[in-house]
């Protein structure tokens, strides 16, 4: 399968990946195409989730949310399946990973609602085609996240701190920064932060609480973007019985275009 | 209370308005604050609701939805009472209005979730700032609004037509006028349709649905926004037990600033 060559649309990538064709990670597949964070919890829940997304719409910027018990995203991928079309899902019980699964079809039960959220993959390009170049792309590995001392606004049973990805961005190119990524509200949109950590509870850079250290070098700024992990933390933070997330790296591939997003 | 002088601040009317001292439209009063549109609905009927709003946010740009049975509206009036701070509530049942009401408090109940959503003063403000005028303004009319032929996005129980308000624009300056409103998405945002209402269903300008009959004068376009009378009338439409609204032209006015909400 190392040889594969994939194709170009998103959803000829999902036939493979529901074919169990291919099972990688997502990032530069189908470029140009929105991709999507996941999250599954039971309906009692989803009444306070989708308030705690609508109140927090930079790390939780919806695409879509499916209703209870169905699971095509009718709005931005008609006729794929939520259960089979992402390359792994997770599987949590209380807060904790019980499992990492193929496929949500063995799972499945009539009151899960389906959350897509938009994901940082749509700015980043966005950025390297305005000439502002992404470390963590050229060195081939995660972005750094953190957790900050920003709340988020609570909703019901949600609450919690704002996690933040950080970028290095050279200081004659953040105004551009912030320009390119305030066009894309629905994927995160404009920094939360800019420069000193430590103003939003970061203590040392290098020790990044998700992803991988990224270098900030002199001449730059560490920049600061809302992340869709802060929806996954406050979810498990709260032990829902049961949630549903994606594989780290492996999102759903909708049929949007990132420039469908672009508010101007 | 004819020669009463409003005071310039939300907070100081909506001070009057709860102690009876003042219960006008609230066009023009308070410049410079959001104000939003009104929708209390039982609890059972909220999450589709609000996944109505979220799936068509231009007819109903929610400013802040307030958990079941509470009625401070924390994150955009703190203090202030949902029950009391308006000028006028209509109530609803099945989807029937049966009587206008000063105060909801002797109707208050503990299922039930507040909805507020934008209005459209806001960038009817940002037009007039940018020379752009408003006939209805100047005319001291209500603007007109229809029923188009566009389809909202269904959720739920919750379903029906785009009600759009219309505005007619001298051609010269109908460029400006996306832009002006394109900043303003939390208060309906760029225009839904320009020219040609027959291409959106309307069959006779001069027949508006709601509101007043409004001229479109030789060099001008009639230019459509989604309209916040859409969640009401598709709320309605699905005959709920019981709902409340704002009165006519009697806004509940926020702490936020206009300017608050200007995307760029």
């Amino acid at each position: 399968m190392s040889t594969l060559v994939l194709p170009e649309t998103a959803r000829e990538v999902r036939e493979l990946i529901r074919s169990d064709q291919w099972r990688g990670v997502t990032s530069g597949v189908a470029p140009g195409y929105v991709q999507a964070n996941l999250a599954i919890l039971p309906r009692d829940l989803a009444f306070d989730f989708l308030l705690f997304c609508q109140r927090n719409p930079k790390p939780c910027p919806l695409l879509e949310v499916i209703e209870p018990g169905l699971t095509e995203p009718q709005l931005t991928a008609p006729g794929a399946d939520i259960r089979t079309d992402i390359p792994a899902y997770r599987i949590y019980e209380l807060g904790q990973l019980v499992e990492e699964v193929d496929s949500l079809i063995p799972y499945w039960r009539d009151d899960l609602v389906s959350f897509l959220l938009g994901c940082s993959f749509s700015f980043e390009s966005a950025m390297v085609e305005a000439g502002i170049p992404m470390r963590h792309q050229d060195k081939g590995c995660n972005v750094s996240m953190y957790i900050t001392n920003i709340p988020t606004t609570p909703a019901g049973v949600f609450s919690g701190p704002m996690v933040v990805s950080m970028r290095p961005i050279k200081r004659e190119q953040i105004v551009r920064a912030v320009q390119v990524t305030s066009r894309f509200p629905a994927t995160h949109g404009a920094p939360i932060h800019i420069g000193d950590p430590e103003a939003i509870g970061i203590a040392d850079l290098d020790l990044p609480d998700f992803g991988d250290r990224v270098e900030v070098l002199p001449g730059e700024e560490p920049i600061f973007w809302a992340c869709g992990v802060t929806p996954q933390a406050v979810a498990l933070s709260c032990k829902p019985s049961l949630m549903f997330g994606h594989g780290p790296g492996k999102m759903f591939i909708t049929d949007h275009r990132d420039v469908d997003y672009a508010v101007i």
